[in-house]
């Protein structure tokens, strides 16, 4: 899984009938310092996070294994909203 | 799934079978900001998409969740329009 | 799917045995503009393709999704071979 | 598999229902010559890896075929704790 | 397939146990006009492969598509040992 912070939503009125329903946000990846990495992806809200948290998010097949996105051209899916990690036994993000 | 603009269209008369009837469109990736990204794909398309549009597009084996592609030799998809997406509460982008 | 040009072909003698009989064809990627991109790869052809031409592949599962590759360790196939693709209203590459 | 060093762990309170119960561990990817390389994970431990074991990880649906992990929403698993490897005859590595 | 070059071997006692007795190849990858290329990885070798081959190899759910590693915890499998390739009519490779 990967790590993100979920910076904005999307909206898309006009797509595959099985998607309806579903909330697209717009995540921008961190690394496990918590800066910005490359790489952002629109993903498929699982856990009801919102702007602002920070989550991880499974992609490739793996965002087919929910309730939710079972069966679905889905690739990204927000599966967890993160409490706390730390890297060297110092912590680098709490959720505030 | 990433963000792209669909820029042009492709011609393959030649090809696997299952995939005969699909309109392939050259897609180059858009990052969350809006500004081409690297990466670019030819995907099928599965709701519409015609070129101009800005689009959202499922990759891997999520590409062959829709009832055009399920099956087939497809690993990228475009599933859904984007009508408007927002970053840290800014609109970044609206379809005119 | 993304643009190649096959540019060479690779012999393997010793191999998987559900992979007798494949031909292995040594693939630069192309971008959407038709220049050399980064990354290559060594595609089963499931089309016919020869050196020299432009093709689409598809990889990863989809890879296994031909009469040919299915149920085998195939991770690359070449399912099209392009006669022409635009860009912006431009052709980019018509099949000589 | 590519090659990690678990450095820290994280936790995630709310999470889709059946990621509960994992062990989240923070990886960083090592290069085969032992240094840090780009890419860093969160990945589900299968085999009791702890912060600063050096670890093989298995990405995509691969992560999803352990007892642990099957039918998941979880696209990165350790798989194996790393006891030595060598690089053209020589030792890279020796669990300590 | 990607192309790579056998450089060593690794030791894992720890694993999942489905992965028992599974020999684990050190692999650098090698880009068409036979020069390491950026990416490494950790190879199950399904061919009988052994240190200074060069071989292909495929990954993600391919991997799983040999006798040996099917439904395993496996994203990299040495399906194929190269004897020969050439590029626009020249061999980059003999195996000596």
């Amino acid at each position: 899984m990967l790590l993100g912070e979920v910076v904005g939503t999307l909206v898309a009125t006009r797509k595959e009938a099985t998607m309806d329903g579903f909330k697209f946000l717009v995540v921008k990846s961190l690394d496990v310092d918590g800066k910005v990495a490359a790489g952002s992806v629109v993903a498929v809200d699982a856990v009801g996070a919102g702007v602002g948290e920070v989550v991880l998010y499974a992609t490739g097949s793996a965002a087919r294994q929910t309730e939710a996105t079972r069966d679905r051209p889905c690739d990204a899916v927000i599966m967890a909203i993160v409490d706390t990690w730390e890297v060297d036994g110092k912590e680098v993000y709490k959720k505030g």
